[in-house]
């Protein structure tokens, strides 16, 4: 059971930008939170709270937004952080996995030496729409031998579908704040 | 004065690629060191333990990689983290900043609102070579009024420019571990 006060004060800290980035979406802003010291704190703590003890060895977070929950968590943790970035941006050896776009394609890489068969996953990111990004970072984990059963977004909007496709891949999904629509 | 063990440890922990991103180029992997816990939890707690206390109000970050040490220093010093993005990632009214890069040039932005006048801002990124990127994100910050006198590093390399760069425009560098050449 997580805290409601906690939650209802992390959601009053993020605002939505009408019409961006274009007309008709309702974006969520999550650099809100982030200025916000004591509801940057209170996420990181429901996040803890929720994952600490269970066994976890990484947490996977997704360029640029995913390292800013991701890389705290690894940290109250005490366990390692796992970047899954855009291609070129990694050094070492890597391994890739295209996802569809509204409009074409992308690709996110992963270090093929940053995940083993002993590990235990979590992976997380700021806002979870269609899981197309989560989807892609599953699959790179998981051909890496890793074991990942959980994901945690700030911000889930349950009527694009990312929850019920990251579900049908044996993902348990928690959000803190769920919104309508888009 | 820092704890020179813990320093050890943090350097210990960088990778060197040769010949990334080209040949000729030693590229430090501070990826490695947060997969490495401890050497990651070893590089916080020096950073904070030189900067609190001294009346910072806002922690700057550049994506991405910078977001990766400014986010959880943030937290642990509990004051709000604001991100300088390149250009279309900031859903709020910015502020724009170009800057020089090897061949070509590339761009900053910042949330107009995110700092004001009463602000005394640290900036921090993973990594210090030419200064381009910090120079631009010091303007930026000063265009809003900000203080901005102190940032740091895990990651310098003084031959390189950067250091000189940024101290005529009176900023005190701070770096964890320093390397010669690139």
């Amino acid at each position: 059971m997580m805290n409601q006060e906690s939650l209802a004060q992390i959601k009053a800290s993020i605002k939505t930008i009408p019409d961006y980035p274009k007309a008709g979406i309702m974006f969520r802003d999550v650099t809100s939170l982030l200025e916000d010291a004591q509801a940057y704190k209170a996420t990181i703590a429901i996040l803890v709270a929720q994952y600490q003890s269970k066994g976890f060895t990484k947490v996977v977070g997704t360029e640029a937004r995913g390292f800013l929950f991701g890389a705290p968590l690894a940290l109250e943790l005490g366990i390692g952080f796992v970047p899954v970035r855009k291609p070129g941006k990694l050094p070492r050896e890597t391994l890739s996995e295209n996802y569809e776009l509204e409009y074409g394609k992308d690709t996110l890489e992963i270090h093929t030496d940053a995940i083993n068969a002993d590990d235990k996953v979590l992976v997380i990111d700021d806002l979870l729409a269609t899981g197309g990004t989560i989807e892609a970072t599953v699959k790179l984990i998981r051909r890496l031998g890793g074991h990942v059963e959980d994901a945690a977004f700030i911000i889930s909007l349950p009527e694009i579908g990312g929850e019920k496709r990251l579900k049908e891949m044996g993902i348990n999904v928690l959000s803190l704040c769920e919104y309508e629509g888009e």
